[in-house]
């Protein structure tokens, strides 16, 4: 058997997550999915909309996925690989050339990701604020601050 | 074989949607979740954030799901109940008693939905700038057209 790994984050699950856990499927017969904990989040600065539990919960219920384990750590793929007797270790296009020294433990492979959708993008469209330059905003809001301490 | 039925708009897809999902599963054998389309929605003056293609198929890579359909119009539930051979309708309990003349055709049960968690409270979490009063800050607006008109 055939087994595959990736790695990632899966906030607000979308069509591009699906489609690369479907690409990654497609190239073997069981696919392990690790994904982030807000903790391993938190050490990189990152903060997602959905926690730890939901996420893993919604990605281990997508009918291509086979297994999930949590990522808490940058330095845990080696022993994942191994220990999981991994053939592929498969990430988007965007890690592209940044796994490659993991090519000692099995193949590495870097899929292309959907143009236009990301939890990212998908943020972005909840609200029109975000079309405003924040930083025009903030200018506005001094010099009326300055005014309004002027009239006090 | 038993088969269920429940229909929804599946947004932002979460693990309310999902356990709703399996609660039904569990009721029999074949779960069938009609997915409103985005006509549909904008008949009611709703407005999705993902699009009917990516919820329907998000929604069909669900483990529990065996079969979609689309949800276009109120009045097609009868003959959707019919042609799949559907033995139990299900919703949430948001829509209690809302669905019971087809009781005539199958059973129908409402779910209980999980507390604190919708697509709408996803939304609001996105953005401090929900926490603003939208209406404090027309106010404010005004106040401040009608100084710079003054000024001019």
């Amino acid at each position: 058997m055939k087994k595959i790994i990736t790695y990632g984050t899966f906030d607000l699950f979308h069509t591009g997550h699906l489609k690369l856990l479907q690409r990654l499927k497609n190239l073997g017969d069981h696919l392990t999915v690790a994904v982030s904990t807000d903790e391993f989040n938190a050490s990189k600065g990152k903060k997602t909309i959905i926690k730890f539990e939901d996420r893993i919960k919604i990605v281990s219920n997508i009918k291509c996925v086979d297994a999930v384990i949590a990522e808490d750590s940058w330095d845990q793929k080696e022993a994942d690989i191994i220990s999981n007797n991994i053939s592929v270790f498969g990430m988007g296009s965007d890690w592209e050339g940044k796994f490659d020294d993991l090519n000692k433990y099995c193949k590495v492979v870097y899929l292309p990701r959907t143009e236009g959708i990301s939890s990212t993008e998908i943020k972005k469209s909840l609200h029109p604020i975000d079309k405003v330059n924040i930083n025009e905003l903030k200018r506005a809001l001094d010099i009326m601050s300055s005014i309004v301490e002027q009239l006090d």
